[in-house]
């Protein structure tokens, strides 16, 4: 198949900094010589995200508000990207950070486009296995959170009835979940 | 927990008419009491995807290119929500027009936002059984494709290798094959 090629970037837009939007316009060539001369292409920080589990296999959650959310969601750990930082430092980080825990087991779920045709960052998902607490909490997020550690069958319950609310966040439970299967020799 | 809540909302951006990228730039007001004037908010078309199986056992499933990716991916069928369709309606029309099969059974695997924090769009995932061809495919799509029928062993695997690139289409395959492992009474 055919590769689509950008044929020209024009930036159309920077928040602040830049560190959390920037919105460009690209001219972008279709296999099928149909070209598009505004594209719109966002630029936001790519990001981890991890299910950790510890070492007496309950898993790390928060109950949490988000502004793109109504009501409480459960979320996994996760956040940005610091420069030069790699995914899997940043979510060993992230889960110190947000939790006190570290694990001695890390494994990559899969490295996605958020969003096919616009881009909008990179996710970087992970299973993280024998966690422990180490340290106290030092998170620096805005909204309120709340640290659960919740058993592997009520995190399946809560994933079936749509408690985690944010994309990546169901998607890293989903893909643990299979992997964790997978691990044990189930058939799905 | 307290919400956030959203003191002022500016436009910042439409890109063409707007239908695919609106960026507004919010003040919202954190629980904490601290308020952040430029909170970028990005609108961007609402979708669907969803996970299809045969009469047989076979997922319906795209080779194909996608501008936010490098090299192949694989896909589920989806597409954005028309005016004044249910998510419901679109996934069902997505899979006719893109596959030229109907579905007997139609379950929703959740609503999800995309970005936490910036919106992006909300995410309609689907798990569909007992699809059968209907019609000739009709779909509007601008990159190549390719309709592929996979077992649910190759589909376990390709989701594992992370041939599903695309972040939505990654978490609609496995929240499906999640809901599957549950119902055949599977533990994980």
């Amino acid at each position: 198949m055919q590769p689509l090629k950008t044929l020209a970037r024009t930036p159309l837009l920077t928040v602040g900094d830049g560190r959390f939007l920037k919105v460009e316009q690209h001219e972008v060539a279709f296999p099928n010589g149909t070209v598009i001369k505004d594209w719109p292409w966002v630029i936001t920080p790519d990001f981890v995200n991890v299910m950790a589990v510890t070492q007496e296999g309950l898993v790390l959650c928060f109950r949490q508000m988000k502004y793109a959310v109504e009501g409480e969601t459960l979320a996994v750990p996760g956040g940005y990207l610091e420069a030069g930082e790699s995914p899997l430092a940043a979510a060993q980080r992230e889960l110190r950070e947000e939790t006190g825990y570290e694990a001695d087991m890390w494994e990559s779920l899969g490295t996605y486009a958020v969003d096919g045709n616009r881009g909008n960052g990179t996710a970087y998902l992970f299973l993280a296995t024998g966690a422990r607490p180490v340290q106290a909490i030092d998170a620096d997020d805005l909204e309120d959170q709340e640290l659960l550690l919740l058993t592997m069958p009520e995190i399946e319950s809560a994933l079936a009835a749509g408690h985690f609310k944010v994309l990546p966040w169901a998607a890293n439970v989903a893909l643990a979940l299979v992997r964790l299967q997978r691990r044990m020799g189930g058939q799905v």
